[in-house]
């Protein structure tokens, strides 16, 4: 392949794969006519299905993979079975063939894999999982999402640099507000390891606009594009916003069924729907992104379509693109967080 | 005063205090006839208010306290100051003079207070911020919400066994579905102080429901009565339902605005508005308690209205008649959690 840009993809993950995959790459090829793509997996249905998508045909190559990363595996089980369509995906990357590996299989082997295969980036401590999530008047980044389910100082400090360069990359923001997941009771203002790297951060003369800490509520509200938390509290937060989401929804569509009136006005009332379903959709907001390796991992949701499947795609050509894992080597290579983190934890500031 | 079930108010905490108070308190004493009310505050001030109220005069007693604690107020500036409403309205509970105290007043000197004042009963170790809250076919009841920002795994089964009374006494179940707050990648089940909690719990023979983990987005399907989790994911977990619930309904109303066919739309589906309002209204929900001292403290809302005041006073007087602390001593009597925490820590089971 002559083109620099080249995305590999596990066509074996997922739920309706390798169909919704290859559809998905589809979509995302047509958007992206610079990228190229590499597909692993059983090649007869891989080739079966790629002929009905002439455009990608010409910017894919199909390389065979005889195992399959099952749901119920275990990450152990699977991490060094270097035949599946995974760990070829991902290999693909080691060996700099690919910038970047999209899978919607098996979320633990992902990341095992990808941690053992592609290692972390030197001077990152910790790799972090991150998504793009919307807001009242447009998008934000959080992570950690669950990748570590408790940080120290430098961790988040090293999640707020990622995380910069991430939403610089993917929200078309040119200086992102970076803010630290806290809670605000007067008396105590969180954990002190946030009140630790708010100082690591404010020291490091990174290029960021940190604005401190940021609470829960104020999220939807669009007051940060970039969200740094631990994976517990990330994950707690991410997945209180999705189910009450949902509830709201829920509840509305219970109302409207046990109400006789409210089925008159609700052909008046699509559009509102048809809006609102629009900028919370969650197959525009899918692909969780882990970050701090040497390559980036795309998980897509399993059960999404091939709508879905391409955002992942996508965000990972976008990222590709714009070298994401190379600016962040340049970023570390300005600023020693580790020996600032010495001196801020010794007080010296 | 003769009864028995006393709850004493601090008359001039809050936004509109003394007004919202006293009509929130004769709200709440016309639900609760059984219930007697010490009124603290300026005496002046708020006999003239309870004048509109016979029915409340009958069962209150006006006591003057000369000075206020002011929002403003950092909780260690005022905490042994005896001439605020605030401390004499808790002191009338460390008296025995009654039962529970609700404040509309500066959260953080309110807890200090608290804390100081009842003290921790004997083998807890520490009081925890506990609430009421909506999913989608009925409440549940969420601690700790920011008392504590680290909990270790005896601290969560002691919240475990006071929320399990707590939701027995508040949400009219009798054998409340106790459930530890955990997220559930693949790889990682969350912290290792919620995988003891669980052993503690399991092993303690607590009169409980315990059905074991609980993700955020399985909340608002009514999965569990009692959520358990330390301070900081719990107000994380608050703080991120309250806002994106708020940013559904805002982004709907932003969506009707929008639309010209909508607004034809809308006579039709009030109803189904008024409907989830209701479902979320915040002020069916207002009160956050501090469980674990020797009396109840009741934090109301301080922007809320008489109904919301209302609701926070007649959580107080149920918890008070069913003897909640009380309880709370005898359930501690049974089990010696502190014991049973020494023997899973050190692997005995």
């Amino acid at each position: 392949m002559s083109n620099n840009l080249v995305i590999s993809i596990d066509a074996m993950g997922g739920d309706n794969s390798p169909r919704v995959v290859i559809e998905g790459v589809a979509l995302a090829a047509k958007k992206n006519p610079d990228a190229r793509f590499l597909l692993y997996g059983d090649s007869q249905r891989v080739n079966e299905i790629l002929d009905n998508y002439p455009h990608l045909k010409k910017v894919a190559e199909v390389r065979h993979s005889s195992e399959v990363v099952h749901n119920e595996d275990k990450p152990s089980a699977v991490i060094r079975n270097r035949n599946t369509s995974m760990y070829m995906a991902i290999n693909a990357v080691k060996q700099g063939e690919a910038q970047a590996v999209v899978s919607a299989g098996n979320t633990g082997a992902l990341m095992a894999i990808s941690k053992l295969t592609l290692k972390t980036i030197q001077k990152i401590h910790r790799p972090a999982i991150v998504t793009i999530m919307p807001h009242r008047t447009g998008r934000y980044v959080m992570l950690d999402l669950g990748a570590n389910t408790e940080c120290d100082a430098l961790n988040l400090a090293e999640f707020a640099l990622m995380g910069n360069i991430f939403a610089k990359h993917t929200l078309d923001v040119k200086r992102p507000r970076v803010a630290l997941l806290n809670i605000g009771a007067e008396e105590m203002k969180g954990r002190e390891e946030i009140h630790q790297a708010a100082k690591i951060i404010k020291h490091s003369h990174l290029d960021m606009d940190f604005i401190g800490y940021i609470e829960p509520h104020e999220i939807p509200e669009g007051k940060a594009d970039v969200i740094v938390t631990d994976g517990f509290s990330g994950n707690i937060a991410l997945k209180s916003i999705e189910g009450t989401a949902k509830l709201v929804v829920r509840l509305l569509k219970d109302a409207v069924k046990k109400s006789f009136l409210a089925k008159f006005g609700l052909p008046f009332m699509l559009g509102v729907g048809l809006n609102v379903k629009k900028t919370m959709d969650p197959r525009l907001y899918n692909g969780a992104m882990m970050v701090g390796l040497n390559g980036l991992t795309v998980k897509s949701h399993g059960g999404t379509d091939a709508l879905g499947y391409s955002v992942a795609v996508s965000n990972a050509v976008r990222l590709a693109r714009q070298n994401f894992v190379a600016t962040i080597r340049e970023e570390l290579e300005r600023v020693d967080l580790d020996e600032l983190s010495q001196e801020v934890l010794y007080d010296v500031y």
